[in-house]
């Protein structure tokens, strides 16, 4: 017989069905027996009537298969309850489980949860943070494809650093030395000038960097997107505000249980506020007495920016543009009116920087010569640098981490939060 | 001014639009001079009335930008031209290309064609094949999600690998020693059985195989996919045949324009015959006197059973089913009938193996009696065992190479020229 899950069984009020999942609780009254079971999309009810011993005995997340009839029951999870005939266990758990999983709330340390990552994973709100997950990668996808944007899949095995030698992974290539990609940065650009003129892709990316902080992971998930034929910075602002609204949008609709569970809204109108560096700077001291390092922003820095913006009605989000070309990486296009600063923008989310962009160079011999003031040999960056000596019309893109962004949305503290199987400066497992 | 694409031209019939690409041709006749520009969609020709010095002097390749009047012109390649006032070079090309681009057919070694990557992809036939993989890419997930499938994110750095300690690359993982993954086998069963249910991923995976042959490739694009609340493989092989029609039939729909260009066709109604190992051994040595290797194929009987099963009017896929336990991994689910055969299956697309997948044990002690057997300690696989322990339904699931499907699909012999930038035994770049 074909399983019915929960999300389906309203549909087959009256009907002898069999439903199967996790056992999340079972009560016993005397003259009946409850068992909420778990699956994919949510609970069923199933009712056996007086004590049922063999059910009673049953631990706690095992897997059971249960046939019987099934009655509309407003206030059953499912809106149906199935009143149970016959049920089988197909795979009994170890009652000594690590945490209980039927609380409110999972309510144990980090660690716990993510030792034991696929039993936290069947805590419903934990559960819900992957569901909320994957519909932003497909709002992400959909939302580029329908603006004409092509899938790449580029290498993450690489010869040397996109951005110097510093943060990366050495890897044992054969015979060589290998680095893990630190961003797909040089690949999407060429993929711009090979023809694809917009591509976008989702994929891993690795950082060695040695601090262990709620924002850092070593390993993580890059939203990326490059666009060509553009003017200035202010293209791919303007996409990504399109783009965060859309993902927004469709998070909002189709996670509705989801962001109801975690307690959390999704922004509604999206129009962030685009302040220059020194501006924001600026609005820090001013209003809150709080000085930044030079050139840049602290961790501090951001949140209380975020705090202003939210405060002053315009929102969760805020661009911080015209970074210093000092402290943006050897690509970065210098500003038209004042070249010591660039076209770049960070965008904050919740007061946490979850996107850095911008326009690039591209012209080739301002690029090679960029390179030399930063003191990089342009003959290391040839294969790069080919697609600017053979016709690259000028172009800009952005990447968002996708754990940050995920965190920022749900109010999840710590990144390890958003990562199914995150990998930090002592964490290789599970 | 907004640009205008190639596709968009024949809206603006009359009207003064500006357009922007590469250079792939100019043809001066004397009393005209026409360009040929290339973008992201197609060609434009441009006409400049006259001997243009300026315009017969630009490298091909140089991205530039004309403006002019549009007129509906059915020889044309997007039928209408622009009969040019302006023109911009964005961007001079050094005019010493590699190799002629503007030729109906590249027509160069493999090694110079991704030597010179961005190059060579912006040669039409080239530039198709990504198109079209991006294009499987997104009917592949579309797929899964309409089955309810989640998509999933996992760790790419392994404390071990998942099939022994073969064909892996170590990495320095801060004091550790870590690897590259060779698949997301062990986690997509852990998210499984975490409560997802169904997941599927679209990941880089890492085999560090000596050999260097045109069927292989040391990173590649694993389609992965896991179900849960399976009764065999039959089930897993039915979702397969599926999703494999639904891909080829958006290839086909949306792809048109560059199957046309690449001469090939996908296939039509897909049906696969589900032969046993065995008896595709039989065939092998009653048809084609071809012996095999013990419990196995090689390439030659992979491409011989592919053409047997053409031939017999039954398709361009074949399942090749029930492989010794012998062959398949550790977490193989036994056949019920003769332990010493699984429930697996590899699937051969026009004589390659695209596919290999099968029901995997779900009972513990099944799986780490299996280890044992195996030679392997159960201990190393903790985090893995532990979803087994706690409630595991029975599943399965399969993993598509994304290259291999590409290239037996658009009949690229290497599967080199299926990756953007390959990495093999001894190519690091670009």
């Amino acid at each position: 017989m074909r399983r019915v899950t929960s999300q389906e069984l309203v549909a087959h009020g009256g009907q002898v069905v069999t439903v199967a999942g996790w056992v999340h609780r079972v009560r016993a009254l005397g003259h009946l027996t409850f068992v909420i079971l778990r699956d994919r999309h949510g609970f069923i009810q199933v009712v056996a009537e007086g004590h049922n011993e063999q059910l009673a005995a049953v631990a706690n997340e095992s897997v059971v298969a249960v046939t019987g009839e099934v009655a509309l029951e407003e206030r059953a999870p499912s809106g149906a309850e199935v009143r149970m005939r016959e049920f089988e266990v197909i795979a009994p758990a170890d009652p000594a489980l690590p945490f209980e999983l039927h609380k409110k709330d999972l309510n144990v340390g980090l660690d716990l949860v993510l030792d034991h990552r696929v039993l936290s994973l069947r805590h419903p709100k934990v559960h819900a943070v992957f569901t909320v997950q994957a519909e932003v990668l497909a709002a992400f996808r959909d939302f580029l494809r329908s603006r004409d944007f092509t899938e790449i899949s580029t290498p993450k095995i690489v010869a040397s650093g996109t951005e110097g030698g510093s943060e990366l992974f050495p890897l044992r290539y054969f015979e060589r030395r290998a680095y893990l990609a630190q961003s797909p940065q040089f690949y999407k650009q060429m993929l711009v000038g090979a023809g694809y003129e917009r591509v976008f892709e989702v994929g891993h990316v690795y950082r060695a960097e040695e601090h262990n902080t709620s924002r850092h992971i070593n390993e993580f998930t890059s939203l990326d997107l490059e666009m060509g034929f553009i003017d200035s910075e202010e293209e791919v602002m303007d996409l990504e505000v399109a783009l965060l609204a859309e993902v927004f949008q469709r998070v909002g609709q189709r996670c509705a249980a989801e962001l109801e569970l975690l307690g959390v809204t999704v922004p509604g109108a999206v129009e962030p506020p685009r302040l220059p560096l020194a501006e924001v700077q600026s609005i820090l001291k001013d209003r809150y007495g709080k000085g930044s390092p030079p050139e840049g922003l602290d961790p501090e820095g951001e949140r209380l920016i975020g705090e202003h913006v939210a405060q002053s009605g315009r929102g969760d989000l805020v661009f911080v543009t015209r970074w210093p070309a000092a402290k943006r990486p050897v690509y970065t296009h210098p500003d038209a009116a004042d070249p010591t600063l660039t076209r770049s923008f960070d965008l904050l989310f919740r007061g946490l920087e979850i996107t850095t962009g911008g326009q690039r160079i591209h012209r080739y011999d301002q690029l090679v010569g960029n390179m030399v003031a930063f003191g990089l040999d342009p003959a290391a960056f040839e294969h790069y640098l080919e697609v600017f000596r053979f016709g690259m019309p000028p172009h800009g893109g952005l990447a968002i981490g996708l754990e940050r962004l995920t965190a920022r949305l749900l109010g999840l503290s710590n990144l390890r939060e958003a990562s199914l199987f995150p990998r930090d400066r002592t964490r290789l497992a599970p």
